[in-house]
């Protein structure tokens, strides 16, 4: 296969991007400067030979511990259980979560045949026994999410000394109630707080 | 910079593709195996490092003289004048076309100040000086590519031996005439031919 053709064709093994996209990024890269090619192809081999998993969240970086596990300034009785290590720039971005991370890498699906022994679980239940106050459980609002809540309540809610929490649901700001889902309705009322 | 950060960021770089779709293609070369992540650089340094213009016709390519130069079984007396390299996948995939090509590498634009110069027409003029029968210009159906091919018109119409054509303007099949603008409709009546 040519050099064009084997890019177009590597481009679209990636997901959302078809084959006209595909294309395109292709074309791109061959107007733009090589070196601008040369900067992606080295980014992407970076990433392939540096990133690893963090050995006490399970998070990606380049640093092991990662650089929340390393931060000092991060408190350490708070952990933030989140499926992907991609949900935490954008739990981040939020600017108010000073806390340490644990990613599961994935979540309970008994149909994709993925059970609590595929999930990074092991780690979590010793940094509980470790003296952390809480965890706060971060899966996605989704039944897979939600079930896999509900199993890391009880496998560490049975420890007297942690206050297992979940973030609340309920009408996402700059949303629209005409268009929200009932659902996510009935979970803003059952959750409404004084105000 | 973390060796995620500056592959989302390379990744924002490219056409249409913003920084969360950017986040997402990163995380899945992660999740994906690293070989995967390890091809993809190659294709990209290698479309950086092996793809040339064709120095007959002027398109991006492996080889030089390009796949569609070099092949003996191509109508030699035929040439397709095209913007981009970029648009002769699309010909040959309509699969009628069995001549040769000539990439200008952009379209007359004033206003971008692109001129005469900036574009690939010296081979062009040699080439139709070497018996070449027909010129099917193919420049996009837009201000700038209708002013370019005005322009080739003059260049090349002044040669008595070479027809000069233009690819027909009409509705695209399996169009909507309701949904077609009236410049296109003009187009569709006035190129009407009889059944």
């Amino acid at each position: 296969m040519n050099a064009i053709e084997s890019l177009v064709g590597e481009f679209a093994r990636l997901p959302g991007i078809g084959r006209k996209t595909a294309q395109r990024l292709t074309y791109h890269l061959l107007k733009a400067s090589r070196d601008d090619a040369r900067r992606l192809a080295r980014a992407v081999e970076r990433v392939a030979a540096e990133v690893k998993l963090c050995g006490a969240c399970g998070n990606l970086s380049d640093l092991d511990p990662c650089e929340y596990c390393a931060d000092p300034r991060r408190d350490r009785l708070q952990v933030c259980v989140v499926e992907e290590a991609s949900d935490i720039p954008a739990i981040e971005k939020s600017g108010n979560y000073g806390g340490l991370y644990h990613v599961l890498g994935g979540r309970l699906s008994p149909l994709d045949g993925v059970g609590p022994d595929d999930l990074n679980l092991r780690g979590l239940v010793t940094r509980v026994g470790d003296g952390v106050r809480e965890i706060i459980i971060a899966t996605n609002p989704s039944v897979e999410g939600e079930a896999t809540a509900t199993y890391l309540h009880r496998l560490l809610g049975a420890s007297s000394d942690v206050t297992v929490t979940r973030l609340a649901r309920g009408l996402p700001v700059g949303g629209d109630l005409e268009y929200a889902d009932g659902v996510t309705i009935a979970e803003a009322f059952s959750g409404r707080r004084e105000m």
